[in-house]
């Protein structure tokens, strides 16, 4: 998805929500937003909006002299999410539809974004999981997504953020897990995942967890490993977390699951839903490519 | 009142929606945006925000090649606040309090604010009339209003918005008009009442009106004409309507009574009140000047 002009006022609302995280010099505030200012002046629009994130949260960074600014936030949301884990887990186990289910709280989990706000209390999260329990959700997808993984042998499941890593624990616990890799950041951008919360959250002992090696809040491919480029140019599957993923991976031709709540306008629009929707969509992309070559028959491939 | 660093984000998005109004050619919605974010970057933050209201809606006007492209709905919202000005004018007549009551309402027309919302529906209108003729309003100001109009010889009466002055006739009927002159910008910007506005909604034909000679979306003296500023320095009272003139007058000291309903979470914070609030409030720039020079007794002033 490129970036679409509405994007703009709120990279710079972001990056001073992000600048007032990271410190209170207010000298340091008005200098992130004037280079914001000055690289959104000039950007390139074709590319996606987590491209301009990275270099806004790299600019951040080096102005404040810390290279994670929201550490001590996604340790304070893996640590809540932790202790609602057990709670949530139950519910899944006692569900009809299990997966559902686990897909569901996989979207709710999605809500602990402080790309999008910069702070969230508990009994907001809590409203929210129940809301995502409830809401419309169209199923079928889910029966989609469940044939499809069934049939995958190589799985990457490319993490969001941190305390959102045990949300996506649910629904790892639903699917053949030694088959999957949870993949998350190289490097701390915003309050993605890293290794630190694969770890912390437990993420490491049930599923094979790797990085990216990319700073980049979602997944541009030309900014990671090579390592990681392998692994994802080989596996079957990608299941794809978040509106960053979204973002960066909705145009590439793979097979790619995107599990996300619609939180913006422009991402709303982009995927024809409405804000506030959860969404478990496979690739436009992918299903276009496979249309024109198979002529509509998506099932031969998989 | 200063440009804070959260006002820029609020710049580009109303710049790209003024675009839109202004034109469908995306190229110079593009061009707009990229401009506003140059200026931006430089700006000077110790002027009022208005300044570059001005600035942005110069290069829109210069890019789209209209000197007024807001004309069309200026119209409508004069027509549409004609339409409903009979029943509020008895609402006022038969009000125990109809000073009051022509204040709230005068507050409720500040609602019709495109620099805020781009768009508002009719429904909406009403609704927020109602709210505005029950919510909580502090009436001691009432009183201090009422004592000070009654004193003053020379006032000016700073009008905000097209349709609006459909409603600040309501509170100009309610005072000695013939010592009020009321002031529209000198050319158009934004949805600002201009004197085509206030010919047309009837305003000339009860009340002397004059033009500032600006083109600010507020009243930023050094901006306006001579004969304007002339008229400033002798008015023993002014009457500010709106965001725009709080923020470009917040800070001058002279006797101003600022009528506005606060929109923004940047202004309420400088007032000092919750976003939504109606406002009828006395400078404080004023105040503070009085209370320095006499030790306190500003009433022996009026």
């Amino acid at each position: 998805m490129q970036i679409y002009l509405d994007c703009i006022a709120c990279f710079v609302r972001q990056a001073l929500d992000a600048a007032r995280l990271a410190t209170d010099d207010e000298q340091i505030h008005e200098k992130v937003v004037r280079e914001v200012l000055r690289l959104a002046a000039d950007l390139d629009m074709s590319q996606s909006p987590p491209a301009i994130g990275q270099q806004i949260h790299r600019l951040i960074r080096e102005l404040v002299g810390d290279d994670d600014p929201y550490r001590e936030l996604k340790q304070r949301y893996n640590r809540l999410a932790l202790r609602i884990c057990d709670e949530l887990k139950e519910g899944v186990r006692t569900s009809e539809n299990p997966l559902e289910t686990a897909v569901r709280l996989a979207i709710a989990g999605n809500i602990i974004d402080l790309g999008v706000k910069t702070s969230i209390k508990e009994s907001e999260i809590e409203e929210i999981i129940n809301d995502s329990l409830t809401a419309d959700f169209d199923n079928r997808q889910i029966e989609e997504f469940r044939n499809v993984v069934n049939r995958a042998e190589k799985m990457l499941y490319l993490a969001d953020n941190a305390g959102e890593v045990v949300f996506d624990r649910l629904l790892i616990e639903q699917l053949p897990a030694e088959k999957i890799t949870l993949v998350v950041k190289g490097k701390p951008v915003i309050n993605d995942a890293t290794m630190e919360d694969a770890e912390f959250t437990g993420l490491t002992e049930i599923v094979k967890v790797i990085d990216n090696g990319s700073d980049a809040p979602g997944t541009i491919l030309e900014s990671c490993s090579q390592d990681f480029r392998n692994r994802f140019e080989n596996a079957d599957l990608i299941i794809a977390k978040g509106q960053g993923n979204y973002e960066t991976l909705s145009d590439v031709n793979k097979d790619i699951f995107f599990v996300l709540k619609a939180k913006c306008p422009v991402i709303a629009k982009d995927l024809g839903c409405e804000v506030g929707e959860m969404i478990l969509r496979r690739s436009q992309a992918y299903r276009n490519a496979v249309d024109f070559s198979s002529g509509g028959q998506i099932d031969a491939r998989i």
